[in-house]
């Protein structure tokens, strides 16, 4: 086995920390049902993920693009039929899912409190800034984090830069194979995939071939025995 | 005079190093005119301001925020009349803002290579932060930039984050009294207000009073002759 002389984990937030997906997955299922009378919710959901992925470049991630997408759609799968009212009503949600408490996913709080004492703990998230801010202070985490980093897209070159000298010694724990684990590989750290519940398609990949650097663990309890068999 | 043993220049982005508050002001005109039938243009400039300041807590500062809250006004001042169609035309006046190429300032350029033999170079501006890395990156000037800071807010606090041990070293180059130049005095820098063509109402504050370490200038082609009287 190989050893890893780990002085840093590198954690993601959304989905990782705390629960997120299921709450944008709920706002869309309620923007679907509000739009049933012009548009099937299947018709909805396909071209909601064109939009959102041909808007990325320019909205980035972020309740915000997703509501602006989702008025987009809602106006095109309509042919313009959509009254002001409806949309008004998609505003509301992106404005109750900015507002959304933040809840821990379980032994996130006990785990990286115990680590912090023997590791250097990091944030590395991407997302509309003032939310991940926000939903950092509400979640009460704050304090545990050495370094917050907020990003705008999570590639190879994004963990050089927050990684710096560490990249090897640092091990990046998160739930999207896309932008947490194979980027953080392909940048030089080890890395543990925590799948969430819910996956937005947009985050989606194939897991890498035989690295021995490469980890999956059910939750985040298993993290310390984990990092004890590394080292 | 005090004199100034500055090693650091820190500048704001929008309205500071290239054109901002002009084209947020042509698209919202676009959309007054759209506007019209339901709603006179004063109304809706007035309403905008309130929705924007309300929805600053949840938004925050850019393009994306201006355009959800100008899509929430436009549905509250028509009572709901406003068609689909015309919001899409709010939609697409957005994107246009995020497309639009950067213009920089007069003098900018040239100034701010000419000082980065002497000085430290920073970048500390709000907005959203995807546009604001694309903007850097499209005006060529982030190889002249030694550190860049995208904030969600420009407070004490922040300044103070941003600048550490060298706040007492540092002057904060910016068009925004609020934003700009009296939280960074607060945090202990020396500030340069260099007023814009146009002025977000939302920014407006009082400029200090006697304070030796706040300057103002006409462009930013002045500011290395004010650093030289300085030093």
């Amino acid at each position: 086995m190989v050893t890893a002389p780990l002085t840093t984990l590198a954690f993601d937030a959304d989905d990782t920390l705390w629960q997120n997906e299921a709450y944008f997955k709920m706002t869309q299922e309620r923007v679907e049902a509000l739009l049933a009378p012009y548009c099937a919710p299947d018709e909805f959901h396909t071209r909601l993920l064109e939009t959102e992925r041909r808007n990325l470049g320019q909205y980035g991630y972020g309740v915000k693009g997703f509501t602006l997408s989702m008025i987009e759609v809602a106006i095109e799968a309509s042919a313009g039929r959509v009254p002001a009212t409806v949309i008004a009503e998609i505003l509301a949600g992106g404005q109750d899912l900015l507002a959304h408490p933040v809840a821990l996913l379980p032994g996130v709080e006990e785990t990286i409190r115990a680590l912090s004492a023997d590791f250097r703990i990091m944030l590395i998230t991407k997302g509309d800034l003032l939310h991940q801010e926000e939903k950092l202070a509400a979640s009460g985490l704050g304090p545990l984090f050495d370094d917050v980093h907020v990003v705008s897209e999570k590639d190879e070159a994004i963990y050089r830069r927050c990684l710096g000298q560490d990249a090897a010694r640092t091990m990046m724990i998160g739930n999207s194979m896309k932008s947490d684990i194979l980027p953080a590989l392909a940048a030089g750290s080890w890395a543990c995939h925590i799948p969430g519940e819910h996956e937005w398609e947009l985050e989606r990949a194939e897991p890498p071939q035989r690295d021995a650097r490469f980890h999956r663990l059910e939750n985040m309890a298993g993290l310390p025995q984990l990092l004890a068999q590394l080292s």
